[in-house]
Formats: C-alpha cells, sequence, structure tokens
C-alpha cells in the first residue's frame, strides 16, 4: 500500500472519492492512501452519501485523506466500511494522545459539540474507496453546523504540524491493515 | 446480535472459540456476544494461535467476550479480523474514558509495559469467532510475561463495576456493526 | 427488514427497480418489502431484462412489489435470484390456498393461459433488488399477450383484499429469509 | 448437473450428507442429485442439525435426495438453505398437483398434523449438500412425533409411482437452478 | 459454454467489451467465447485499460476472441484477469507448437521485438469479459509500437488457417476453464 | 510473497499440502513459495485427490513446490485451480526454452508418453494450497505408470542446474500474480 502526500491546496470536490482517481490524476497505481491540505467544497453530482442530499458540505480548509484498497476482489462495502471506522478511531486515539479528546459517533469525530470531521466510503466493483477529512479550522464550514478544526482546539494543533500528523496517520492505517493480513497467517481455523 | 452474561466462574479453555458453542452449551442461536467473569487455561489441543504453540495461557481472572457472526456467507477471516480490531479499539477507548490509558499492539492492549489482555479470532465456513478477554487481576498469569489487570491499574477498576463495564462493551460493540450496517445502505456506489 | 405498503396509484415506469429507490424516495432506509397498487408502463431507458427489449410492457393496475435487499455484501445476482423464485413460489402457494391454480413458469405466473404476474431482479455492488408484480385485471396490458388478473379468476380476488393478500405475501417473504438466516446458525458444516 | 436414481434400499445414516459422497461411494463426478429409496437411522456422530440432538430420527422407508452443488465457489451456506426451500416447494407444488395438500414450515412438510419429511443442508468449503427425503409410510418413525407417509395421505401415493416422483422431482430441480444461470445472463445491472 | 465463430469484417471498437454484447448484439445467451476476424480501432470513450488513455489502439486486421463469463457471481475481477493468462498461455502454446515461437510479458504475446497481441478484461457485478486479438499483419497498426502479425512470422501463418487456429484457441479454452471444474469435484479440502 | 529454497532430502509424504505447513514447520508466514529436492511417497491418508485413492504415489526424486496464498478470503478452490494451471503452464514454457517440449494434460506434463508432474490443489477456509513437483528420475515411481524425470530427458537438465530452474520457476509464478494484480488496478470495470 503506498502513501502520497500532495501539495496543498487541491479542492476536494467529491471527484477524488472516484474509484482509479489516484492512479488516473495522481499516476499511483494499486492500492494506496493519499493526503493533502485544501479546502472542501462537494458538487451535488458527486454526493455519495444519500442523507447529504441538499446539503452543503464546505470547508474553507481541512486535511484530506483519500484511501483505495484493491486487495479485496469482487470489492466489499462491509469491509470498507470497517476500514473506515478503524481509520477514525485510529485518528481519534492519536489525537487523544495528543490531548484532543474527541468523541465519536459511527465516522463521525466531534470535541466538544463541534462537529471536526466528515467521511464516506464507496466503491465500484474492483476497488474499495475512502475519503476522511478534518477541519482545520471552522472557517467555510456550513453556518447550520457547529463545528471546530483542529487548530482551534484545547490544545490546538500547531498548522505546521499537521503535515506530519497526517503522514503518521497514514503510517499508522496501513500498519494496521498489515498488521490483520499478518494475523490471518497465524490463526487456525475450523 | 444478542447479548448474554453468564453467571461468573466459567472456565475459558479455548473450547468456547468453537464455532456453535453459543448455541450447543447455552442455546443462543444466531449472531451473539457474550460475556462472563472467570479463569483461562487454554489446553494445547485447543490453541488457536499458531505463534502460541508452547506457550502457557492462563490468568486467575478476566473478563471474557465470545462473539459468533453468522451475517457473512462464507465466513470470512479477514473481516474477522476487522471486527476484531474495532472491538479491542472499542474497549482501549472506554477504559481512556475511565482513566485507564491503554497502548494497542494489533489486537493487545498493555497498561504501561503490563499486558491486560488476549485475544483471538477464527471461523469455520459458517461463522466468524471473536474471543476477547482483560485480565481482572495479573494473578495466574504466565511468569515469563509482564502483565496487569483492570483492578490493578490506576485509577482500577472496582470489581464490582466490571460487569457493568462488560455490558456497555458489547452493547457498543453491537451498535458499531448495526451502525456499519446502516451506514451501507445510505451509500452511492459506482 | 422493513415493510412499507404506500397508497393506490404510484405508476410503475421502471425507476423503482434502481438500488436505493426506497431509501431516496420514501426515506425507508435498509432491506424493504414495499407494496402498492398502481398501473405499470415502463420506459425504455429504464428496461432490465435484455429479453423485453421492444416489447410493450403495460398493465392498467396491478399490485407491485419492490425488494431491496442489503444484508449480502457484495450483492450476488445469483442469490437474487434465487430469493425471487422464493417469493414467486410463495405468491403461487397463497393463492392456490384461495383457490387460484398457478402455473409458474421460471419467474412467471399463469392462470390457464393468461399471464398474471411480470418480474425482474436485478442489482448494484451494494444491493439487490426485486420487482414483481401481479395483474388485478387484464386490462391495459399487451395486445399481443395473452394475460388475466387477479380479479378475473375463477374465484376471483375481491379488489378489497388485494391490500390485506399483498401485506401477507410481504409478511410470509420477509419470515421466508428470516427462517433461512436461522437455520445457518443451527447447523454443523464440514 | 448429473441425476442418478440408486436401486432400493440403501440405508440413510447420515453419512451420505458428507461432501464429496456422490463422487467417493458412486463415482458421480460434478454437482449431481441422487435419489432412492431406503430407511432412515441417523447415527449421532453424522448429526448436521444441531437442534436433533439426543432426538431419533428413523423411517422405515423413505425416498431420499442428496444433492451436491460445485457451482458456487466457495460454498455458501445461505445459498445452499435457499436451494433447499426451492427444492422442498417444488415436492410441495408437485405433491399439490397430486391432490396431496401441504403444510410447509420452512423446511418440513407436513400433511395434516404428520410430519411427512426431513430436511437438512450444510457444506464444506468447496460443495454444497442437501438432504430431503419424504416417508413414504409412518412405520418406524420416532413414537413422539406425528407423522404421516406418501402412500398413507389421501390420496397416497401408490408405491410404484414413488420412483417416477423422484425423478419427476430431480427433474424440476435441476431445471429451477439452470433456469436461474438463464435469467443471471440476460439481466442488466446497476 | 457456448462458441461463435462471426464472418470476418466486423471492426473492434472496444464497445464489444461491454458485458452483455454477446447477448444484446448476437443473441448468445450465457457464457460464450466469440472470435472473428476485422479490424480494431478503439474509440477513446471505450477505452478500459487506463495505461492506453491518449494512445491509439488500431490494426488493419486481427483474429478477435471476446468472452464472456457468467459462471461466478459476483463477478472477481482478480479471476478474471487469471483466466485471461490462461487464454494467453494458451495461445502461446500452439503457436509455439506450428513454430512461431512468443514472448510473453503479462498479457502481451511478442515475436522477436514485434508486438503480436492486444489484450484486456473487465467486468460489471455479473460477468467476466476478456478481449484478446492477435494481429495478422502489422498493417494498421500505431506507428510509434514495433508490431508483427500471424501472418508475417516465420514460419507464418497462412491466412486460410486462421479461422480453425481461432477456433482451436476457443476450444482448448473452453476444455480448460471446464477442467478446472472438474478438478474442484474430485478434491478434498480442510 | 515469500520465497525459501530448502536443504535437499525432505521427503514429501503429503503432509506438506496442509494449510499453515509454512508456518508451523518452516516459520515463513504469509504467502509463500517453498521448494526442495526429495523423495515423494504419499500416505494413504494424506491423500487430496480422492481420484487417487488405492493408487501408489511416489518418486525417488523430485523438485517439489509448495504454495500457500492468504490473499484471497475466503480461500477459493476454483481460483486456486486457475493459479495452479499457470504455474504449470509456467513451467511447460520453460522447460521449453531449454528445450524439453513437454505435452500438458490439466495440470500433468508429459515428455513423450512419460508422466513427469504430479500436482493437486486444495484449501481451507483462509488459505489456498498448491503441490507441484517433477520427476528428477523415473526411479521410484509406480511400477504402472510410464514415467520419465527432468534428467532423462533429451536434452536433459543437469542435476546441479535443478535448483536454479526451480528458484526461476519460483520467481516468474510470484512475477505472474504480482502482475495480474497490477493489471487489475489499471482496468475500468462496469
Amino acid at each position: 500500500m503506498k502513501q502520497k502526500t500532495l501539495e496543498p491546496g487541491m479542492l476536494y470536490d467529491g471527484s477524488q472519492i472516484k474509484p482509479m482517481w489516484a492512479f488516473q490524476e495522481l499516476g499511483v497505481k494499486g492500492s494506496s492512501i493519499v493526503t493533502w491540505i485544501g479546502p472542501m467544497d462537494i458538487e451535488a453530482e458527486e454526493l455519495i452519501d444519500y442523507e447529504d442530499v441538499g446539503l452543503e458540505i464546505t470547508s474553507a480548509e481541512m486535511v484530506h485523506f483519500i484511501i483505495e484498497h484493491f486487495d479485496v476482489q469482487p470489492a466489499d462495502m462491509r469491509l470498507c466500511y470497517h476500514r473506515q471506522r478503524i481509520l477514525v478511531m485510529i485518528v481519534k486515539d492519536l489525537l487523544g494522545e495528543m490531548g484532543i479528546k474527541c468523541l465519536r459517533k459511527g465516522d463521525d469525530l466531534y470535541v466538544g459539540s463541534g462537529k471536526l470531521s466528515v467521511s464516506i466510503a464507496s466503491c465500484s466493483i474492483s476497488s474499495m474507496k475512502i475519503h476522511f477529512a478534518l477541519n482545520l479550522t471552522s472557517k467555510g464550514t456550513p453556518a447550520d453546523v457547529e463545528t471546530t478544526g483542529l487548530t482551534e482546539c484545547t490544545p490546538g494543533v500547531v498548522r505546521e504540524d499537521i503535515p506530519t500528523l497526517a503522514e503518521k496517520i497514514c503510517a499508522m492505517y496501513i500498519g494496521e491493515i498489515s498488521d490483520i493480513e499478518q494475523d490471518i497467517a497465524k490463526t487456525r481455523v475450523f
């Protein structure tokens, strides 16, 4: 599984959740986790979460993660959402260690009553995709939702530390998935 | 998914990881999570983890969880280990909220340098099984492994609170799996 | 699995076979069976059965059933068609008990030489869909096909009894699928 | 899918439900349905249905069906039980046409209050197995269960007609499974 | 699995890789292998291989093979590419027996430094598709790729022998897949 | 996927086909291909191929390959036999390049009328296993089967070159499987 960090600034408009985005746009072939800092403004036609239909999904600055898995054929939404949960729990854990106590509800993280993250999963028959992103600030988020950002928490994350944090998250996620594969190979079955 | 709490005292000897144990021994039919307090002493022929061959796997008192899932046919070791990780992370989270800071390595929890838990997953073609257990004390654990127990941590868990904690873990796990199913049903695919 | 009965009158135009229709149009989330009385006129671009290309698929009044299953991931056309057959056989059985002797050919029901029903199955990667409908009368059915309707059989079904019949079919189908799940959980495997 | 009718007389002792029985004992390779008339007396260690543990499962004379499917890899208990239901419904239908009105509860057929049939399904990772059998008489059936037999119904089936009936059941089952495969190949998916 | 040979001349424009093409265009229902001689000119929007984006994929005359498999549900890209490799290896073998020594790199065949073949696989949720084609000559192939054709090799294949060769390839492929199914049915599993 | 070459001499008695053999006996964890030179004498209770029941399966000296795959969960006999065929075709190819023209029938290689190889595949729910072996000489092979060995062909393989040949086979097989995974990640699906 490959890891790639992009230059800051790319807008997350929802097109990045499409299967094969990393290969077509970045030349990254095979399973991967890509991270970058940039705004979010999801176009209606790119919506994946039918519960979000009609909602504004925006943020001025987030740290994004796009994951694609080709290891399971055919792709499986159930496994994909399990992996998404594992990712979110890894992030919650890591923030906790940095002193930022989050509350997790499903695939959402909150700090106090402020929503910190967005996430969705999807798949085609040949790959599983996950998008997860954390607000850096609450700037540019929808007016009707109480939000917060990593740099606004107490203690907040210094903006300069985000790239390191992002890569640590990637490494921990990759490690976890690889670790699970190792466990299968040591286990007696019935 | 059913939840059942057994009377304290039953020895975990490894036979409970076998598929259909809950139905054959307890009359619990279908997917379930069973919890009880009791000692552990795994017999060699019941070993599931080939890395444990030749090791003593014992503890005088643990809170045990046995999970069986029939929802996925045929059963899938990969998904099973993802669910195991989610269970372990839920427990870590919950203990953290109680002030017990754990370190997780794969499916093991540590408090300081003391190993707090054991876990394994397995499956037959028709069901997925998970065993997870937390030491209440380090009594009766192998001499060559540094261990700790829930009641020995600082702040420790009072013994009387274990059953409530156990049922909370069960409820959170059941909720998480159910929540994932809900998420599948709201998601656009490609 | 949820059951919902709609107000009579909605046209079945083929769009209802699309995955997530029940959630997007009715707010019904998760596996479901929806039933209603209404006409049918399938638009060419909504055709699912390639053997029907170029055919007129119409009826002035039918009792419709739309089923969606999210339990199996990834969705499986083979299982979906098995479930469709089970539904059709349940209906045949029930009509037989009411004195209406049907002949079943694959997924079609006939009374004498009159075609009584239409059915199709389809799926996306995350859900399995079934449409099944019974003519109430032969009114509005294609001129080149001999058809019949529930109210035209001898003994015919009184129009007022259709909703009750429809809900009985739903209940029996839901019961059967649930019963199969129970059977898995009592069975020894090799 | 092959069909084979055996000489009457072979005891069904439960060993025939084992995967590969038809190949190892009869030289029938690949998916098959085998039928014969013979007694039943299931040995405790051959029990597949954990709900039958401790019960006597006997009959002096039954018409047996043993099905094995290799088409789905890995084998799937869920699909297997769907196929079993389809078989039982085919039999119920056929008996109904002969004037024997049965009641079906899951995979059991009753005539009046008398249990007419037994059935179980199972699988290994490479094949799915189904056993289904109908009593010819209630002779030799357990004293604590009310049973009936095909020749004891009104109108009863004449003993000489059983082999023809059995082969008709086989042909209809094989036809149904093949028909489902055909339907997959004409269906648009999403 | 059905085999069909078409009249020469049909352009391969990439549309034939779509699921259900054989049924919709040729009335061939179920798993099949179709072969014909004709040119190739793949339209950009029909491209399946994202590595070919922007490339010209043309040839004046090729012998084409289009395979569709419905046996595995849901379809599986991994299995599909295994079958593609088996097809390519069968062709390499057969050409070798005719004295044409090929080099295989993945799914491409070369004679000397000339590329002899093109191939791709794809699938929908209900079927697996493979396209494989061999140049008859290098005429009409992209200027920037060194190519060769069956009739240009030494010893070359006489043009009149291509249909026989094509049908032999079809027969060997069908035989291999059928043979694998037979092997499953003779194998003990754990 | 790991490759390991063992010291010559180990008897292949059939026990090596069991899942997890490489981990339990050699400490090789995860997918692997293990090769060594040694005799073969399969014990009756280790037989996997039910067509071999009652046959003597022996050879004084062979080059063995034991493959285990954990990548597909649950394991799949169909895919496993496809991989076995790919392995056998790779070997045939390689021998052909060395001037040894083989005939392949399913998973058997022949040189002239002499059987050169044996092979079987099997699986548990969590791994797929393949055994393939080539006779070095016909010594010790069953009297009732015409056999040949790599060193007895014309041109024969020099005994000293066998280890290099074996490792080349391993490398080519590993490369092929990895190459297939790469192809999935570049392919558009429907």
